[in-house]
């Protein structure tokens, strides 16, 4: 039979000490001193940690093909090759100073879970895919699932991506080019791949929160993921010298930045829902001297919600406030540029139905649960029936060196991702 | 007679065109675009404005030397040479994307006097001496007047600099040495010069502020210069993802910043003095990234004023905010450092009355006046009878691109030097 051996699958020992050396040595590949990762897209080092994944897919045995901008897709074909496949995947890109299991458990678990399949001797009836997708993190460009949001389809980031720069002024597409990728005359809308290409897409992700650990529990199945919104403000004034301007003559940008920080959270405070959150994480100030005024200060914003509607108004509020700022400090805002404003996105049904029986066959207990943090999956959902499957870690702990996730939760997971492409794949 | 011929000096058509030349030229020794400039302690355009300099003191026929850390020297011999020196100076360093006048026009106007001087047939009793200090900006290693500090002594600064590290974590004395100072087991404290080296010293220099061109009055002649402090602060909170850490769990060092920067502010206005002023110039979050909770802010705080009393309840304020900040946002407030918090100067009474008698001789209205900015006159203050002259500059403005001086006023500014100097160095 095609169907998997649940018994020899739950029983199995999966390889978890290669999965977590793979793990540790992926972390390596950083431009940060250990704990600390940092893995910024198309660096050398994101390149040589593409190289590793490409390796690691042609161990496991798949078919590796990359697509313009770098997305990766390692495949499996199953005995019905002309049947819409079953995806799987995550990212491998890390924000500055950030951990090692963010997104690399998605994409290094994927491939391990198709080697715990062939072990068991599951042959897939639709082809399996594993994906490791380019830049989720908006670290380099500010674009956030750069690589599943192409794979989507958007014209108008195809559009903006010609005029995109890193904040040393390289433009995207030198950037791809230094790695590999993106060609000249390389039309950007071959990535996108139509609806009907996945008959279903999961990722397996740690949780990034308290909830799983807190409660025991080791499987969580994703019904939603939060919508994003990011926003850029600048302030412009007159800058000037920090011992001659007298305070009356001043219109100080990073007063007008730092008051803007703090109204924002307020007005995430304000919606009265613990699910609101928002975040400046880059304040910058130009010239950056101790003895001179700033004279431009640069904002950005990130707020979510499972709500829309509660997180628009945050994003309305945040505007307002900045509209007010600048004419009261007399500064100019010079920018308030709405960088993405997503929509949440939900599970599909049977891909949940699929993800909690194999929980239940593996004896795991799990949460349905929403995802605050946003994912590869948020956009997969726009072409794919979509799934996620969360895993404990380390006090919720994520995007900072202390990140972590247990072996056995790492087990778990991958057993978990490994069933459900097993019934996705006959079904 | 060795008395300078007043009525040629005042007549004399000083180089105006020349010495615009120069200020050109010098600015484009610089790491920013024009019309900004930006040139940092030993760096290759530092290094190279530094051989401009010598070039130009060589050219006006004075003797060059040069200390361990790069105080340049010109040296127009006395015909009492065994006499105390007339010492007159500024700096040429520019913090990031500032102007080019701020101290540049006390560098090349003293060697312009020196010009003037030597046409008029002047013949110095005593030595004239002009110095270009070693960053008077505290750009690069976070201390202000550096040369004039060791040239007045301080055993402390000695030390602290075998442990001082730029952003770049270039030490001081690698960094020196790449510029071809400060050799091995070199030693710091010959930069010192006793007091009596100067009979007195004078410092030309844009006004920074706006009373002089608001009035109409062509020169400025400074009285005491305002007490600076600056203060480096550090605040840890636990960082996260911006998506996944919930409000009532973050302890972000950002916002702790934000509050804090509001908080000088206050304080400043608190005063009830327009004398008092305080930046926050530098709020630098780390690791940097929209979706990530800052873990770390650092924020450099500059406030000053013509009353030490009054500066220093300030700073006393600062430090209660920062550790009620700190508590109420469950931050760690990892460091409070006074980088600096030096007493105000008092200009030399007989200085003062040279200034003032070659102004009317010059038929040069002028007004008593305080300077709110620091300059190394602060520190050779110390070790000299100490005056300064300033000059008019566009709305005041300092510390950017569109600093300022007309030329009318560069030469009434270099007229006042040079009488002045010939008075001190007869007397
Ligand atoms: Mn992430
Ligand atoms: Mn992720
Ligand atoms: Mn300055
Ligand atoms: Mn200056």
């Amino acid at each position: 039979s095609s169907e998997p051996n649940h018994d020899s699958l739950s029983s199995l020992t999966l390889d978890t000490q290669s999965l977590q050396n793979q793990i540790d040595e992926l972390a390596t590949f950083s431009d940060s001193p250990p704990p600390s990762v940092t893995r910024v897209l198309y660096t050398d080092k994101d390149v040589a940690a593409r190289r590793y994944i490409k390796n690691l897919m042609g161990l496991a045995g798949l078919s590796v093909r990359e697509d313009t901008i770098g997305n990766i897709f390692g495949r499996w074909d199953g005995y019905e090759p002309e049947l819409a496949a079953v995806g799987t995947g995550s990212h491998i890109d890390a924000i500055p100073y950030s951990g090692k299991y963010d997104g690399v458990v998605g994409v290094l678990g994927a491939i391990e879970a198709i080697n715990v399949l062939k072990k068991a001797g599951f042959k897939p009836k639709r082809s399996l895919e594993v994906i490791m997708f380019t830049s989720e993190e908006p670290t380099r460009f500010g674009i956030s699932c750069l690589g599943s949001r192409l794979i989507a389809g958007s014209d108008t980031l195809e559009k903006a991506l010609k005029n995109t720069y890193d904040s040393q002024n390289v433009s995207f597409s030198d950037a791809a080019k230094s790695a590999g990728y993106v060609r000249d005359n390389d039309d950007l809308s071959g990535v996108l791949l139509k609806y009907g290409t996945y008959s279903g897409f999961v990722e397996l992700h740690i949780e990034q929160g308290p909830i799983l650990e807190a409660e025991g529990i080791p499987i969580g199945i994703v019904t939603a993921i939060a919508a994003p919104a990011s926003i850029k403000v600048d302030f412009e004034g007159e800058g000037g010298h920090a011992g001659a301007a007298l305070m009356p003559n001043r219109n100080d940008a990073g007063l007008a930045a730092a008051e803007l920080a703090l109204a924002l959270e307020r007005h995430v405070l304000e919606s009265g829902s613990i699910d609101t959150v928002g975040t400046v994480g880059i304040l910058d100030l130009h010239p950056r001297a101790v003895n001179s005024i700033p004279s431009k200060a640069h904002v950005e914003i990130d707020t979510r919600d499972i709500n829309e509607t509660r997180r628009n108004i945050v994003v309305e509020k945040i505007h307002q406030s900045a509209v007010e700022i600048a004419k009261k400090r007399k500064v100019r805002l010079s920018g308030f540029e709405i960088v993405n404003q997503d929509p949440p996105a939900l599970a599909d049904k049977k891909v949940i139905e699929a993800m909690e029986a194999s929980s239940r066959e593996l004896n795991l207990d799990y949460k349905l649960m929403v995802s605050r943090a946003y994912h590869d999956s948020l956009f997969m959902a726009r072409v794919s029936p979509m799934g996620m499957i969360f895993i404990p870690c380390y006090k919720g702990y994520s995007h900072k060196p202390e990140e972590y996730a247990a072996p056995k939760d790492l087990a778990n997971g991958v057993k978990v991702l490994a069933l459900t492409l097993a019934k996705l794949s006959v079904s």
